[in-house]
C-alpha cells in the first residue's frame, strides 16, 4: 500500500525561498508569510494523507458503477467529500462575496497540490467544481451569480464541463448538440456528450452542467457556439430544487486509470438549459477559463509523479538486493538497500529533480495569474499563456515518465497492482489527453503563443533568463553548473524559434512537424531557469545562514543534476526540429 | 475494438533484402527461400489474426481465475491453445529427434512475432514452454529429455521458470527455497516462488516446473544454486502420469497488463524434484537459455508497438478533425483526416521507423544465434551477447515508449478500455521488467558485456559500421542521409566507451551511472545501423527493379526519418554519460 505525505519544505522554498510571495507587490500577498502558507500547507496535507490517500487504491479497484441511472462513487467518497467541503477546501480562491476565502489562486493551487497527490480521481469532483464556478463568476448575470455561485463555492452542487461529442473532440467546430431557444429565454437542450467527468456521482445534491451547444441559425463552425447552464435537477427562482431536467446518464466508461471518477456519457433529450454569456460565444467563454484549467493537470502531472517518487524513494530506501560496486554499505545485512546503485540513484534524481522544479515552474504560474487578475499587469497575462501550454504538455509528458521510472525501480513489484505503482502511472496517463491532448498544447504554443502580440511574450521570456544571467555572472558558484548550461539551452530555443520564424514562413508543416520537440525543448529551459534561481536563493539562504543546511545543499545538488543530465535534451529537441518537415511528410498516407 | 495484420511485406524484406537468409553459409539456411518463409509467415499471420486477436480483450477483461486451487483461462485459450499446438507453432525450431521441425531460429522468431502482437499474453504459454524445452534440451541427462522433452515440444505439457522469492528478484544468491536430497536420488523442494508466469492453467494435461533452488550443504549465496524439475503431477517411469506432487497455488496476482497469462504464487511443500544439470549450478543452466529469453522479450517490445502502431494509423486515417494548415485535404467532408497533421505524422513516423528498425534488429540478433550454434562461430556468439541486453532493454523501453504514442494519437478514446489501445500500454510494460528489469540490462551492458573477451565484442561491432560505411562512401544517395549520420551516432557510441575505460577505472561509479543511457546510446547506433543497411538493400533492390516501388521507397524515407529524428538522441545521451558519477551520487540516501 502506498503512502504519501505533503513535501512541505519543498513547498515552502518555492512559495518563500523562490517566489518571495510576501513581498510580491499583488494584492492580498502580503499576508503571505511563512507562518500563514505552512498552515494551509499542513493542514492540507494532514487532509490528504489521512482522508484521502488511504481512498485511491479503494478508488481504483471498486470503481463508479451505474445503477439504475445513478452512479455510486467509491465506498468512503462521500465522506471524504464531505470532510474537504466542510475544512473550506473547495472555496479557498473563491470570491468573497459568494462565500468564498478570497486568498490568491497560487495559495490555491499549493493547497490543491497534496490533495491531487494523494486522490487524483477523487479532487476531480471539486476541480471541475471550481471550473464551473469560474466560467458562471467570469460570464454570469448578476441572477446566476447568486444562484449558483454560493453552492458551487461549497460544493454543495458541483460542476462539470460538457465539450467532446463522439465524432468531434479537438475540432469542436463540428459540434451537433442543439439548444432550442424557448419563448421564456430559456434553451431546450438535445444531444450527447462523451467524456464528461464527475457527469454523475452521489457527492452532491445536484450537478451543474456547462454544455457547449449550437443555437439553430447561428454561425457555422466554431464561431456558432454556445454554451448553456443546464443543472442536473432544475432550479427554482427561490433557490430551491425543482424536477429532474431531461438529461441522463448513459453509461459510465471503463478506463485505464482514475476509476474513482464517473466519466460519463451524458444523454441531453430536450433539456432545459440557460445561456450562460452571450449567444454564439461559448468558446471564448470557454478560452478565458483555460489558463486555470490547463495549469491544474500540469500539476496533476508532477503531483502523481511526486507521490510515485516518494513510494520509489522508500522503497529504494528499504530493499535489499546485491551490493555497492565499490563495498558494501550494510555489511550487516544480507544485501544493500537498493538506492546505492547508480542506476537506482539515476532514475530517483531525474524523478526528484524533475518534480522539484515542475513544482516552481507551477506555482510561479500560479503567482502570474495572480499579478495578471489582481494587478491588470498585461505582461504576466501573457507571459502565462505562453508558459500554460509548456507547463500542462512537459509536465504532464514528463510526470507520467516519472511514474512509469518510479515503478521501474520496484522490479516485478512495480506491476502488480497490490503495491499502488501501476495506479499512479494509469491514473498520470490521463492528463497528457486531457483538457486538449499534449499535440494540442504544442500547436496551440507553436501556432499561436510565439507570435501572440508580435511575439513580445517569448522575448520577454528570453529577456527575463538574460537578465537574470547577467546579474548573477559573478557568482562563481552557479556560473559553470548553472548559468552556462541554462544560457546553452536558451540559446538553442531562440535558435528554434528562429527556424520557425525562417521556415515556417516559407511552408508551415516546418513549425508544426516541430512542435512536440518546441514544447519540451521550453520545457526544459522553463525548468532549467527555475533551477538555476532555486540555486540561486538556496545559496542565499545559505549565506544567510537561513533554514536547513543540508536541505539547502541537497536543493542545489538536485538543481546541478537537472542541468548536467536533463538540460543536454535542448540540443536534441534543437536538431530534431531544425531537421523539418520533410521527414515528417515525406511519405504519402498510403504508404504509411 | 483493435485489430492486426501481419506486416508480411517488412517480415520478407527483412528476412531476404537485409539479411539474405537463404544465402547465409549456416546448416538449414539454403532452404529458407523467399516462397517458403512466406508460406510461414503468412499462415502464421492467419492464425494471429483470426484465432489469436480476437482473443486479446477477451484476456485482459477476463483475466484468469483460481478456483478450488486450479487456475482457469480465460474463454476460449484452450481451443486457441489446441490451434497452435495442432498447427505446429510450438514446435518449429525445435529438436526432430523429440518431435520438433529443425527450422533455425530465426524462422522459429519470425514465426512468433505475430503471435505475440495479437496476444502476448496467451503467447507467454508457448513461451514460456519454449524455455523449460531449451534448458532440459541443453542440461537434462539422456532419459529426462526422452521423458520430457516429446510433450514440451508439442506443448502437450507446458513449462515454467521459478526464479523470483518475496525477498528476491534480482539477487539470487538471497534464494531461500530449499532442495533436501533423499536417498532415491530425487530432492524434496520447500519454499515459495512468486512471480511464476503460466503457474498454473487448464491449458496442458501437465506443468513442469524448473525451479532453481539451495541444496543445504551447497556454497553460499549465487554460487550454490540448483535447478530442479518439478512436475506439477509426477511422471511414472513409463512416462504416464501419476500423484499430485506437492506444488500448489498461493494466488493469482492482480495485474497491470498481461491478465490472461496467470501469474502465481507457487508454493513448494516438499514437492519431488530432479536435478537438472549438476548440483550448485543451476545459475550456470539458466544463463545458457537467456540470450533467447531475452531477445523474445525484446522482441514483445516491439511486437506490441508493432500492433498498436497498425490501430493508430488506422484511427488517424479515418478520424476527421481539423483541416491542413495549408489547406483542406478532404474538402467534400467536414474536416481532414487527423493523418494531414504534422504532429500527428511526427508520431506514426516515430513509431513506424521504431518499429521497422527494432525488427530488423531482432531478426539480425536471431540469425546470429543460429550461426553461433549451427557453425559454433564464436565471433557471432560474442556479438549476440553484446546485443542481447540492448535488444531487451532497448526494444522494450521504447517499444513501450511507442504503444502510449499510438494510444495518444487515439485522444480520449485511447484513454477507455473499449478502443483496446490501453491495454498494449499495460501489456507492452512488463517487458521492461521481467527476464531482467532494463537497468540490470544495463549493468550487464556496461559492466560486463562490453569488457568481454577483451572488448573484442564492442570492437566488432564498431568495425562492422566503419567496413559498411566504408563499402558505401561512393554512394550519393546514402551519404548525407545516413552514412554521416551513422558515422556521427557510432562515434558518440565510442566516446562513451572511452569515457567509461577512462574513468570507470577510477571508480565503477561513473560508468555504472551512464549506463541506461549507454544502452539507449547503443539503441539507436544499432537501428541507425540496421536503418543504414536497409536503406541500402531497398536501392539495391530498386536498382535492380525488384519489388514494389512505393514500398522500397517508403522503406527509405522511414530509414531517413528515423536517422534525421532519433539519432540525434546520441548526442543527448553522450553528454549525460560524460557528467559522470557527481551529479547522481552527490546526496547522501538520508538526503533525498
Amino acid at each position: 500500500m502506498p503512502s504519501y505525505a505533503a513535501p512541505l519544505r519543498d513547498m515552502q522554498f518555492v512559495l518563500h525561498d523562490l517566489l518571495e510571495v510576501s513581498r510580491q507587490d499583488i494584492p492580498g500577498f502580503a499576508d503571505l508569510d511563512r507562518d500563514f502558507t505552512a498552515a494551509v500547507i499542513e493542514e492540507a496535507g494532514r487532509v490528504a494523507s489521512g482522508v484521502l490517500q488511504p481512498l485511491n487504491a479503494v478508488g481504483d479497484s471498486e470503481g463508479c458503477t451505474l445503477e439504475n441511472g445513478v452512479v455510486r462513487t467509491p465506498a468512503g467518497f462521500r465522506a471524504a467529500f464531505d470532510v474537504i467541503r466542510e475544512g473550506g477546501w473547495t472555496a479557498v480562491d473563491c470570491d468573497p462575496a459568494y462565500g468564498g476565502q478570497g486568498l490568491p489562486y497560487l495559495i490555491h493551487t499549493a493547497a490543491q497540490e497534496p490533495f491531487v497527490s494523494a486522490n487524483m480521481a477523487f479532487n476531480m469532483y471539486q476541480g471541475l467544481t471550481h471550473g464551473a464556478y469560474s466560467a458562471i463568476r467570469l460570464h454570469g448575470t448578476e441572477e446566476q451569480r447568486a444562484t449558483y455561485l454560493p453552492r458551487l463555492t461549497t460544493c454543495e452542487w458541483t460542476g462539470t464541463m460538457n465539450l467532446t461529442e463522439p465524432h468531434c473532440g479537438t475540432d469542436l467546430g463540428l459540434m451537433r448538440t442543439r439548444a432550442e431557444p424557448q419563448p421564456d429565454g430559456s434553451f431546450r437542450i438535445t444531444g450527447q456528450k462523451i467524456f464528461i467527468s464527475a457527469g454523475d456521482h452521489d457527492l452532491s445534491s445536484n450537478i451543474i452542467h456547462l454544455v457547449l451547444a449550437r443555437i439553430p441559425g447561428g454561425p457555422e463552425g466554431i464561431k456558432g457556439i454556445s454554451l448553456l447552464i443546464v443543472p442536473k435537477i432544475l432550479v427554482l427562482p427561490d433557490g430551491s430544487l425543482g424536477a429532474r431536467n431531461a438529461v441522463s446518464v448513459g453509461k459510465i466508461e471503463r478506463k485505464m486509470g482514475i476509476h474513482g471518477n464517473a466519466t460519463c456519457v451524458m444523454n441531453y433529450d430536450g433539456a432545459i438549459g440557460h445561456l450562460l454569456g452571450e449567444p454564439h460565444k461559448g468558446m471564448r467563454a470557454m478560452f478565458t477559463m483555460m489558463n486555470e484549467a490547463r495549469l491544474g493537470v500540469g500539476l496533476q502531472g508532477y503531483a502523481q509523479a511526486e507521490a510515485a517518487y516518494q513510494n520509489a524513494l522508500a522503497y529504494a530506501a528499504e530493499r535489499l538486493q546485491g551490493r555497492d560496486i565499490t563495498g558494501p554499505r550494510a555489511p550487516e545485512q544480507a544485501a544493500d538497500p537498493i538506492i546505492v546503485h547508480p542506476d537506482i540513484r539515476r532514475s530517483l534524481m531525474d524523478q526528484k529533480s524533475f518534480v522539484e522544479g515542475a513544482r516552481a515552474l507551477t506555482y510561479w504560474g500560479a503567482l502570474l495569474i495572480d499579478r495578471a487578475h489582481r494587478t491588470g499587469d498585461r505582461a504576466a497575462d501573457g507571459l502565462i499563456s505562453l508558459l500554460t501550454p509548456v507547463i500542462k504538455g512537459f509536465l504532464t509528458d514528463r510526470g507520467f515518465d516519472c511514474t512509469i521510472a518510479a515503478q521501474q525501480v520496484f522490479g516485478g513489484h512495480g506491476y502488480i497492482e497490490e503495491w499502488g505503482m501501476s495506479q499512479f502511472a494509469r491514473d498520470a496517463r490521463i492528463a497528457m489527453i486531457y483538457e486538449g491532448a499534449n499535440g494540442i498544447q504544442a500547436l496551440d504554443l507553436v501556432g499561436r503563443k510565439l507570435a501572440l502580440d508580435g511575439g513580445r511574450h517569448i522575448m520577454d521570456f528570453f529577456e527575463m533568463i538574460k537578465t537574470f544571467i547577467r546579474e548573477n555572472d559573478g557568482d562563481a558558484g552557479l556560473k559553470t553548473d548553472f548559468l552556462d548550461p541554462l544560457k546553452a539551452a536558451s540559446k538553442d530555443l531562440q535558435a528554434a524559434a528562429m527556424y520557425f520564424m525562417a521556415e515556417g514562413s516559407k511552408d508551415p508543416h516546418n513549425a508544426l512537424a516541430g512542435s512536440t520537440d518546441f514544447l519540451h525543448l521550453m520545457g526544459h529551459v522553463a525548468l532549467g531557469f527555475m533551477w538555476a534561481r532555486m540555486a540561486c536563493a538556496a545559496r542565499a539562504a545559505l549565506t544567510a545562514g537561513d533554514g536547513d543546511r543540508s536541505f539547502l545543499e541537497s536543493k542545489i545538488a538536485t538543481g546541478r543534476y537537472y542541468m548536467a543530465r536533463q538540460l543536454p535534451a535542448t540540443a536534441m529537441h534543437l536538431a530534431r526540429i531544425r531537421s523539418g518537415a520533410a521527414p515528417v511528410m515525406a511519405l504519402a498516407a498510403a504508404n504509411f
